[in-house]
């Protein structure tokens, strides 16, 4: 697989978050032909390794990238500024960075998917209040699998923001036969739809604990119906979690050996611990506060709630929901 | 799992077909208390091994399931009867069984996954242009394999009919804890969707055959969506494809390694022989002429064509179809 070069790119990049992704993005902005700075907490432990050896589980970060603990200086340096941090910290992030006056006028891109657990708000909602309305933001949302890409095996993903001039502009800066982005038409739709797939990924994975991997064909169609609701009522198209920001992110997450949050639903149900809590779990949280907020009824939302926070059994509960007596299928 | 044992259920029930499907259908049928034929062709081998032995690969048959080659006795000793053929030879088949008197007053469920490859009709449809017009059709689609329900591992399908009292008759026949049954709202989308289904299964086995198993979430997306489309054209509810019938039977088909149109896919892009033709084969014969017929693009079903019917190179066409320059999702 070559990389895209119809154009000599070159533009100052900031990646904000060494995370597994957020190092990969670096990599992958490097690659396509921009001058990167990856930014880390200075005692971050994925920050100490890669300062030190320069690689992480999945790639090695090539000479040309700028590694630095310096917030100021990965944000004053930079055109546009991608962030990959996790999500239920973006706000605190956010006002962190709103004390550093050079944000004004910059482009920035959130790489993460998720809700705030507490209010359900959308990224780009939880990071517009904090730095105030003139500053550009677009989320980067879609499958693919950090490992699939370093391994050069493609994907499609979504750039979306509320201006379709930013969207083209960062497509055209960080398009490539690697990642192949689509412009993203419905920016509600992008972020709960990256979001909640995580949630649809927890509840695949109790059904794989459970020995019912067969009923995640039911979980697709029942899933993205709920949402697609939900959708609806909060004023996005109830089409777009069809597209590639959720049911196309399906595979990577419903199905994949390596969707961590797939792996915790399977580990839960089998009473194993697990080292980390999923992103998908605080979702959940966020969907609840979203349900009430719009008079939605999000059945599959709220089996999960239950055996997450109220220590339902999953099986009695995830056999309640599927195998209950419903009839018609779209209601 | 226990057997929904709500009413005593004791009507005569014929299961036309001994292949994999027939022969389960017999076993379900007869588990949730029907009195049961189980037609066959007298010189099938399915048919000699089953009088033979009573099994196949996948379950034993209880002694009380009448095993019998004569069309006339199955037919005219039933209420309920069940077809499950290859879809291509439904037409000679139905005209076969006009030619018998007592077919008229009986319900028949069509069992099977496809179109008519020549003119792209609806089974349903050619069942009833062979039949003529007194006899109720419906149909039994959606996801769930044979292996698992001999396992007692329970999934959702769907019953649809022209006619709500048809389907919830024969649900209320039929329904169990292991097979939960919902009414189909739509007869078009639900045969369009179930037949479709094996086509996206072939797309699936080729990018599992390429290594591009990653970019099965952009074929559920776009695979849907153009599908909608002509499901739209057709005079269809768009969101049926994203039900139980399509969207809900990928589990089994994209992502099972039980699925027969799925190794058919990956067997052809390696190079490999593949015992038997897969009936998803047929199905992009048909929509290529569905999507003459209503004018509407489709741009996988296409591709399949081309590498299917035209020799096309299929890692080429499927790059091209898959990461080529297309901007906007949802045009």
């Amino acid at each position: 697989m070559k990389m895209n070069s119809e154009k000599v790119r070159f533009m100052n990049i900031s990646v904000l978050g060494c995370g597994r992704w957020g190092t990969f993005i670096a990599w992958y902005v490097n690659k396509v032909g921009h001058n990167v700075t990856l930014w880390g907490r200075e005692h971050s432990i994925n920050y100490i390794r890669l300062k030190e050896t320069r690689k992480n589980d999945y790639l090695s970060l090539p000479e040309d990238i700028e590694l630095s603990n310096s917030l100021y200086k990965a944000v004053s340096s930079a055109k546009i500024i991608i962030i990959s941090i996790s999500a239920q910290e973006l706000r605190s992030f956010a006002c962190q960075l709103n004390s550093i006056n050079e944000i004004q006028g910059k482009t920035f891109i959130l790489c993460m998917k998720g809700l705030e657990a507490t209010s359900g708000k959308r990224l780009s909602q939880v990071f517009g209040e904090a730095v105030g309305k003139n500053i550009d933001v677009a989320v980067w949302v879609g499958p693919g699998h950090v490992q699939d890409f370093v391994n050069n095996i493609p994907n499609c993903m979504v750039i979306g923001s509320e201006n379709i001039e930013t969207t083209k502009k960062i497509v055209q800066e960080l398009n490539s036969d690697l990642i192949r982005f689509y412009y993203g038409q419905d920016l509600i739709g992008n972020e709960i739809g990256a979001a909640t797939k995580n949630v649809m990924g927890i509840a695949a994975g109790m059904l794989d604990g459970l020995n019912y991997s067969s009923l995640k064909g039911s979980l697709m169609a029942r899933g993205t119906r709920e949402l697609s609701r939900l959708l609806r009522a909060m004023g996005g198209n109830d089409l777009t979690i069809y597209g590639l920001s959720h049911l196309g992110d399906y595979e990577a997450t419903l199905f994949s050996m390596h969707s961590h949050n797939r792996k915790f639903g399977q580990a839960l149900v089998q009473g194993e611990r697990f080292e980390k809590l999923a992103e998908g779990v605080s979702t959940v949280r966020a969907l609840r506060e979203l349900s009430k907020q719009y008079d939605v009824e999000l059945p599959i939302t709220n089996a999960l709630y239950e055996i997450l926070f109220e220590n339902k059994n999953a099986k009695d509960t995830l056999e309640d929901l599927f195998l209950r007596p419903v009839k018609f299928e779209f209601q």
